[in-house]
């Protein structure tokens, strides 16, 4: 992880979450910010569930990541328990309807107990979100966003140019 | 309530839940089962929830009935923290997707933690279950549900009578 | 199968379920509940169907797991004709829409007979929760419930160290 | 009813079914089909389910027309039993998921067991497709069906009049 | 195909439907029950279309079974065209919405105007449907119907006992 | 209508589209291009449908709008029989399934055979793009496309202003 | 508007959206977060769209929500434009799908452009995650965060003894 | 491209789209209509959108083909900023919810800004579509419209032949 103290909490229900929760780790990575990754199983591992997410703001993280599948209710626990900003990433898991079951456990939090929601599997946007949210009150990191943001549009600007070469055949 | 040591718990995630929720109290009433009805939120209330979770079999409760709409983590939440067995109603509240995220977020349970879910809104038939549950290990209580099942016919047939004799015009 | 008179009813609509709810009889099996499993098919074998529904209980069955997939009517039926609390498994099988039918069709029964509705494809945890069901009435079986949820519980936990000792990458 | 044997059974589940279904037993009338029309609840009365559906038949019937809501067990049940084509009309009742699963629940038969399904709510199709079934045999009820069809482009026919003589406006 | 003026017409849109729709041709070669197997596409051939529509009675079919996919428009025109019950299989082609289009478009038919739609992919139903549809002013064809329904039943109980004696593991 | 011949012709299943279609009609209206506006029915009339769809372009007409509800094959249908581009709107009619069946029998269309898809009720829009289509050969309607556009801003600016003046409270 | 520098501009596509965004406005006030509020349409404002967005961080606000509903661009576009944390919130607005429509299209973002999704007009969540975001760097509203989350539990708690005293009938 | 000035602007959001877009430049390179064909990203290059866009029908475009996948922009944001009819292609790309989302995110649009949307993948019935537009002014391509769909037709005819030829099985 990048060093220094963590700003940004990386959880998942289980260790099968990896390789899309990865995701949210490499974007973290390439913007410099200081992160944590580890697992939380709210249905497996409640006390855990409950420590991580009453402690987190007194450790110094800044806003937590959770994905999950299925019946998620990760994200929206740690919402619960914590006054951090909770981004939840729906993730479609073997056992998950597509995906929706995900999403819909994920998004739907009643009034009071937001989720920062990001597309099904998004784990690299939940992590540019996480820098995005430390960039709001931290220029540095928003000057990277906006870094960021201009490789974006120059990555699109080659490929057209390669097809305009290249012709579409 | 019935009275006796309560066998059976009934909590919902807010009081604007008890229009269905009641259901599940009248059911059991009917059968002679004593219960106890209370408020548990799972994001409003975490603490409320642990305690509730994992005292309820100490308590003296057999199981639990739990409704929630929207991203409904109070079943699946309790399920996590009590080894009884706990029924699932997904309410389809004002702020619910037509109730297709109550049902999800209820019964898409990843292995380890089922939770019983009953139809949308259909608390009456979580108190029948939580019925057959107690009656699974209780002859008296089985016979009130077989007796049960015979008035479900008995009323059938009558409005068969009715129909017949008034025609369907 | 465990010894011992059964008492939980495993049946299914066909062979070709049986990968799936093999689930079920892995975790009875596991936690020591006798159980028996069979075929019985709602559309093709309706007698075998009103046989067992109707005699579950007086051979000493506590509850009965119902495997389906389609349009899946054994759990409801069976529940139709039985006193004894049923768990249904809606089962995501080649001829399902992506599971919906078999969810829709299982749990959304009507008022006065419920089904107590597991996951898509969730065999195991309808193990779970009919071991529940008899520990509700059973002193030691729940204390095998109770520690089943130790364990879930460790083994997320050595993932975290191992986790931690690896890293992510 | 019609005079005459009847040729079609119409069922329904509740007498809370039959502001829909009336309109089979309306279209079956006009069309001169003679038919019966009562209650028979596969969950609730299992055993009269089994008669009906094993004698029909026995007594003359040539189809039967089902309607059921929510997890709507009726018609694939009565086509497990009976070797008539049975017609089933997923109805939309209070209880169901804007009849998602009445639909699904009576549509996704298993190979073997077919039921012809109408569109929600569509009692008065099941009607004609019953005449339809009844005239594939009889040539007297086809040439009605023939008439009727002709009575449907007509009655459009004459509404373009209309609009066309008031104009849209 | 079988010997005889054919009594059911099979149609589909396109030859790719073919692997789908030859379970109702065997299904009615089973049954002794004699049929034409053509394609007729409602976008491309739309003159064949209602050729084929307005003169189906004329040539003695009795019934008529369309498969199609997607924007799935066959099965309701030649209801539109033709006084025959005309059943419709939707199939789950690979530009269908995992099917979704296919039943919705077949299914839900105006008012006047019924299709007999099966399941997804239900092309032997389709078959047994049509076989029961002529079984209804047909007793032979109906002893056949009963006879099978037995054959499923055996087919089941025979795997029973396979079971039985094997075990599940 | 506009004067002139028309250029457009906007269809309908039943007049009670009428209240949804008329939208199509006022947007013509209002951006001045000539049109004609009647009722065809795919599965009532199918002689007038072939009539309507074969003739469409040699009386003149440059586009057809077609509005349809529930399996909606009139937009399909006329795109199969016209060489002219097809707008489909798909109507929530009350016996739609809130308007999915409406959508996906009408955009889900086959290679070959494209109908222009808008919102569900979309036939304002309908008509904008009909207007459209027209302006893309023809500058004075562009103009007015362009001139509508900028009417579409300027009462979004002014309603900022008002809410600015007034507070959101 | 509370006094001060806006660090959260609210935006939404047009006026008829007010009753729901005001939610966010109230749960800003409350907070003592001062914000903005105007109305800016991606489709019929584009021009706007782009000034805003572009310039949003420059004006000094840390965080922008955008509601929007059926195909909902204004969250995206403006996460396009701008490098601050967008929350985006589904609008169930009358021309949408029951919102599905509006979830689908703000939640479901390529990589590289996130959108804080929250909850089906959950515009009240939106308002109490952008004081979340502003509080992951300013104690002091942070610690206005932990207060509101304790009224929330104190809420239950007394709603809990009203039920507790006045019983559930 | 087909030579002389581009009349029709294919766009798509990714190059990663090109594999399905493909579709509409091979449907206007057989009816000869010049086109032009690149990547313009609404969420990744907003200039390049804007300006393309706006300029598109300066240039001599006629319609606009726009593909896009997820939550697709990019149809809907050139219907906002160009008075060409805009053609959408909802694709089925691997981080989308099987197509669902790019359907309604591009069907959809509010009052005043249509897409005329084509079936998932629909990339060549958006070139047809593009040339019946152009078609509509412009008789040589009517009739390569008219041409093209008796192509569609004998080659249903011949599947026929050989259908009839070689029997089903």
């Amino acid at each position: 992880m990048t060093n220094g103290t963590p700003l940004v909490g990386i959880v998942m229900g289980s260790d099968s979450d990896l390789p899309i929760m990865r995701g949210a780790a490499e974007a973290l990575e390439a913007l410099g910010v200081p992160f944590e990754l580890t697992i939380v199983s709210a249905h497996r591992t409640p006390d855990r569930l409950f420590e991580y997410g009453r402690n987190a703001h007194e450790r110094g993280l800044k806003t937590i990541i959770a994905g999950a599948g299925g019946a998620a209710h990760l994200p929206g626990m740690l919402a619960s328990l914590s006054p951090l900003p909770v981004i939840g990433v729906p993730i479609k898991s073997t056992n998950s309807l597509d995906g929706w079951d995900s999403i819909l456990s994920i998004l739907q939090m009643p009034g009071g107990v937001p989720v920062a929601t990001v597309a099904l599997n998004g784990a690299k946007n939940a992590g540019l979100l996480a820098a995005q949210i430390i960039g709001s009150g931290d220029d540095a990191v928003r000057k990277k966003i906006i870094a960021y943001k201009q490789t974006l549009s120059s990555s699109v600007l080659k490929k057209c140019q390669v097809l305009e070469t290249k012709g579409w055949k």
